[in-house]
């Protein structure tokens, strides 16, 4: 790989670098987008899911005869119809996680008892849409209500309701992320602060729902699921297993995706309950997730409690940090442990902290089940870690900004290895960075040393303005790799597939741009393909800000193959050396002779080779590569995030007034991609910090299932923001790059939050949560004697 | 590669030498076989053509009105409807070839004028094939009657009427393949023969005639054919240009196919007619070919003309041979000058012919064009040679074997270089093989030594034996290579794909054969698709005798690479050397300790990696392999045959009583599909001597268009077979393979002409041509005062 990186930098750069237009905004500012809900097969029927009104019920009967009368409605399918293909979420990670006390797979459709409001329990598929949602109305289950729980720590209690009523517990996991001797750090600190904080639950909200279509075609053998999905190729093994086909018989392919954010990366029982309806009833079935559906049962996150101290030395160095962690999981152990662990690794990334131990627990509760949502946990744990340092900060007099200064890891210490390793038992070494000069710059662009006499003299006008700083590490790009195919065909089109899948990340931009560097720097010549399992026959798709480093990579060492073939095929037709080749645009020329040149197109056609004659220089056929770069270790991104706002404390209302934000994500292939990214995730991190709040009732009933009562960031919500790239290329790729899809969402709720009690100090307020709806900071600034 | 192959041979062997079930079998004995005709795609529209009744003729008018009024027609298309997409032949081989005076590339339909009765020149789409058939007869075409041109000899005088009406001449190549001073051989000769030859016209007659079914998918923007064809992935690449797609989003798939023979190596007129009327009207169109379409339309061959004489020494060794070849190629150049440079480069390679020159003239004729059918001309190369030989022994009083035998290119001479190149520029080196012994075997089976007496005692009976002797060589394998991919999946199936096509040689049971012998030795975990560019990026097909030898080493080079990737990962997972493992049916298990195991299907699982862990050993992921092993060179098998017959004088019919066949196609890998090659190409061949006859009326009207006219070989013809392997392998291919498809059908006419002269060596009577039926032996014997 180096061999090949160090060939890439004796050319020039063509395109690394520069802003170019996106490749998916034509057909999507044109309305040729193509979403799961555009795609029209023949025949189709319709499918809508009848689901479960009880947080905790059993299933005494279903009576399907009314629905199935209704003309028109072909099927309706519960348990007991695909009972065969039961369990899902286990065939996710093929390694098992030995931290499991119990795990709790879902049916694809309720068996017996269902465990949260908007649980599926039958599936009705009918000719039209309208008529299978008039179906469902008609399917008539029998329910015995049981004892629910629904708020975690409740649930740990030894009388409490069991989330499902076999269990002896409702303790998923219990496990510890610990290192160095943490009792005696904090029995020799001289300074010992602990505060507890709890983040509420939230949706990912994407603005296309779920949804899927799946078609079986007879003649291929081939079933094709078309879904609205982060991962089509781990769905693709999922289904293939659950099916008990051959991977290659089934094909999961991801169309334009509009947003996933997290939730998108689980396989559903719903997709694998339509794949199934296709494939019994001998037509393509659709099923379209609607709003409230997308409230009820897709995946959310962040219910935790968290109950953490800190120890310093008398110079405010961190000697420890510990504490515990409950964990809300939901009512189901869907796709693993990611976010609990995530959280606990994420909070001691960024900073020198010599003893840690964290103590967590997993637990059950009768509610959605939780899995990542950008960020994945990990906000939650930079959240408290930021929190603990502004206690300390207030405590011992020091600026925030400087305690952390003398705390951050230093660009001397890079690489900088921590003392525990990832969930896969990957080593966590700080590859690259200069954290101390990313928050300076961020303190510069934002004026904090001014800020206090902007404070003061708002104050005095009867304005409570506030300024908050965060600083994040990020693990980013998990391995182990992502298949890229490059193709230059006999028109000269760059095609590139692969795994990786785009929900907005400009995914294919910047395929583009890596193949289109090597390749004669023409972006208009690519054509990729993104998250079509068969298209590539292995992979993942995109998740943890992966998608650049893993995909991009194999892209980029794919490139490199097909240009040095390429030059090679070149050299034989022209009949000149290599080195006095160049490409550009669609052809190989030879320097400093502009006539003499070949088209890429021709190269290929010429390779794709005519019975019985020699390919050119003897040279192996095709003018393509495949590769799947394979890089364990996890590449961290970094930043720092520096929030102005000012509080209304008569509407008890935040305005965030700017937002100074320095990022680290490595090389900048796109800066307004990259870009992009941030505003994108700054915007996520305001609404969760200030609006979303999945709220439920006190029998399980979710209350928040439209956008009227979940409220999300608007354009108008949204600050000055000044955003810069620090580029510290890792070197555990050879583009450098490091991920950025999530980063921009991990400081942003610490930095606001600490800006919010900065704008409260003159009242001794004290935040330790979020969000912080308006609703709560009014009861905060009740408590304070302010209101 | 040669470690690879010598990696092989440690391991004994589990599936070669063996003959294994066909893989094939079951479908096709279950009548679950699927042929083009089987595929039935909803909506599917039906179309026949309309094809010239004429010879030559210029297309004054098409009135498609009545037709198209018919209730059920879709549409009626002529060249003024693809116009666009015109012309195909020349798109088949990228390199030019210098040798053509002129190109005649036909139309999809006919355009101004029609040179041969049978050509397509409208299509009628409706929606039931009968009611597209009676539409075609009210398509109202107003021809005006040409001159044309039948015969190739009187076809190049200066007056003779043009094939084509702008054409200044109906020669359409000129070539001599030559080597050594010819005219000083013959000057320094003590014996010169001269005869003239020639060869009738004949079809391949596959039992499934053509067929496609065209169908395009809207969601994947990919066009799919499937065609009863041996070049799928050649016809994707033709198609595509056509239509100017990229490769990729045209599917061409040969599915089962009930005979190839040759003709279904082109790609038709009618295979693009019917992809652009499905992109056109957007909907699936399927023409199925009937058996008088296929004598009028499908390729055909063998007219051909040639002067030869022969230059030997007293000892009767050849010094040199000359003359000329002309050579009818009916209508257009289609499929280039395979079969006149096949015929003249065949003639001499079995024997030291240290001087040569053969004159070729290739003449346009307005009959079906001409392309390869098995053999590809070279059985008309061998039955020039041989019946030069049988003249030389005549007159020189030399047993027929024994002037062979002294001519014949030695064991101790190879690799034997003859002083001439394929058409690709690859010089002609005869690999392996011994070619006296072969023949000496061929003459102690079928009692050579023995036969003047049984001949002798025959006769005393009134009955009249004949025995005659042919050896052949065949080039085998063209190149450059078929892409054969290799692939173990989660279930432990192992998935082969290839481009290679099968239309019968059981194809599929060859490769799964090589495969499994690397893989555990089971061939039923083997499932082989061929012939299908959706599921590999390049390739031809099948043609050529070259299936076994490229797409073999293919496969056999990826199975290695997948065998020594499964070993390593097992030596990980299990913790012991690779040394100390072997691979039996599904599983790697550890020498001498049967409980140590792990099966390929859960390697294949590891190996497809899990998010965030570490692949076994660091190893990349995926349990597969792609390979293009590239061969230039040709390889060579061999054979003699001897022919015993009794020919009834007074019905002028040949009875064939024994064939002993002698083979050499290098190692065999199934005895029973060899045999089967072996077998089914002696039907064949006897068929072409005795029977078959394309016949034209002096109007060039087809006169032979039903299998009641058109006489093929049955059962009931079958001689007793006598057929052994001599196993010569070529050092050119890791398993020592050499083609054996085509090689039967090359020495049977000069080995029965030669027998049945010998049984009517009493009447003097001397045969110069094939087909020989009852008519022309009648004539024979009337001429020669018997009858």
């Amino acid at each position: 790989m180096k061999k090949s990186a160090s060939g890439t930098s004796t050319s020039a750069t063509k395109t690394f670098g520069q802003s170019t237009a996106r490749l998916e905004d034509r057909d999507l500012l044109c309305g040729k987008g193509r979403f799961v809900a555009d795609i029209r097969l023949p025949g189709t029927l319709h499918a809508v899911f009848v689901r479960s009104p009880h947080a905790h019920a059993k299933i005494v009967s279903i009576d399907k005869s009314a629905a199935l009368a209704l003309p028109g409605v072909v099927a309706v399918l519960t348990c007991d119809d695909i009972r065969a293909a039961a369990t899902i979420d286990r065939l996710i990670v093929a390694l098992p996680d030995k931290t499991y006390k119990q795990q709790r797979d879902r049916y694809i459709l309720a068996a017996g008892e269902t465990v949260y409001v908007g649980e599926a329990i039958a599936m009705v598929v009918a000719t039209d849409a309208y008529l299978a949602e008039d179906a469902a109305g008609l399917v008539e289950i029998e329910f015995k209500p049981l004892e629910a729980a629904f708020d975690c720590r409740i649930a740990l209690e030894p009388d409490a309701p069991r989330v499902h009523s076999d269990a002896q517990s409702n303790l998923v996991a219990e496990f510890a992320t610990a290192y160095g001797d943490v009792n005696a750090a904090f029995a020799g600190a001289t300074h010992v602060f602990k505060d507890s904080y709890w983040m509420h639950r939230g949706c990912a909200t994407s603005v296309e729902c779920r949804g899927c279509i799946a078609s079986q075609d007879d003649v291929d053998g081939k079933l094709t699921l078309w879904s609205s999905t982060q991962t089509p190729l781990v769905g693709a093994r999922i289904l293939a297993e659950l099916l008990g086909r051959e991977e290659t018989s089934v094909r999961v392919v991801a169309p334009d995706v509009g947003g996933g954010f997290g939730p998108k990366l689980v396989f559903y029982p719903e997709e694998a309950a339509v794949a199934i309806a296709a494939v019994t009833l001998g037509r393509p079935v659709r099923w379209i997730e609607d709003r409230r559906e997308h409230f009820i049962s897709t995946t959310q996150e962040r219910d935790q409690h968290w109950d953490a101290e800190i120890a310093l030395n008398a110079d405010g160095k961190i000697l420890g940090v510990r504490g515990s962690l409950l964990h809300d999981h939901g009512a189901y152990t869907a796709r693993g442990l990611t976010v609990p662990q995530g959280s606990v690794a994420a909070l001691t990334l960024p900073y020198i902290v010599p003893a840690y131990h964290m103590a967590v627990k997993v637990v059950l509760t009768n509610k959605v089940p939780v899995t990542p949502v950008r960020g994945a946990g990990q906000p939650q744990g930079v959240f408290v870690m930021e929190r603990l340092l502004d206690r300390a900060a207030r405590e011992l007099k020091i600026d925030r900004a400087e305690i952390r200064r003398r705390n951050l890891v230093p660009a001397s210490a890079m690489p900088y290895k921590k003392d525990f390793v990832t969930r896969g038992g990957i080593p966590i070494v700080l590859d690259s960075g200069d954290y101390p000069a990313c928050q300076a710059d961020a303190l510069e662009r934002a004026g904090w040393s001014d800020f206090p006499k902007r404070q003061s003299e708002a104050l005095a006008a009867g304005r409570y303005l506030g300024i908050g700083l965060a600083n994040f590490v990020e693990a980013t790009g998990r391995g182990p790799y992502e298949q890229v195919s490059v193709r230059i065909t006999a028109t000269g089109t760059i095609e590139v597939a692969t795994g990786a899948a785009a929900m907005g990340q400009s995914t294919k931009t910047m395929l583009a741009q890596v193949v289109a560097e090597q390749l004669g720097g023409s972006m208009e010549r690519v054509v990729v393909t993104t998250g079509d399992s068969g298209k590539v026959s292995m992979g993942f798709g995109g998740f943890n800000s992966r998608q650049t480093v893993m995909a991009g990579s194999s892209a980029h060492v794919a490139a490199v193959r097909v240009r040095e073939k390429a030059l090679l095929v070149a050299s034989h037709l022209l009949e000149v050396d290599v080195e006095d080749l160049s490409i550009d645009d669609d052809h190989i020329a030879v320097k400093g002779a502009a006539g003499m040149k070949i088209s890429l197109g021709q190269i290929a056609k010429t390779m794709a080779g005519s019975a019985g004659f020699v390919l050119p220089g003897n040279l192996s056929p095709g003018l393509d590569a495949t590769e799947n770069v394979v890089i364990d270790a996890m590449t961290y991104g970094n930043g720092s995030a520096v929030a102005e706002v000012e509080v209304d404390i008569k509407t008890a209302t935040v305005k965030i007034i700017n937002i100074a934000f320095i990022h680290d994500a490595g090389t900048i292939i796109n800066p307004m991609v990259a870009n992009g990214q941030i505003v994108g995730a700054i915007a996520h991190a305001i609404g969760n910090t200030l609006f979303e709040w999945m709220g439920y009732d006190d029998e399980g009933q979710p209350v928040t299932t439209t956008l009227a009562d979940y409220l999300l960031v608007t354009v108008g919500d949204m600050p000055r923001l000044d955003i810069g790239h620090r580029e510290s290329p890792t070197p555990l790729n050879p583009l450098g790059v490091k991920g950025i899809g999530e980063s921009g969402v991990l400081p942003i709720p610490a930095a606001i939050v600490s800006a919010v009690e900065d704008a409260l100090s003159p009242f001794g307020v004290r935040i330790l949560q979020f969000p912080i709806r308006p609703k709560d900071l009014a009861l905060m600034l009740e408590a304070a004697g302010v209101r």
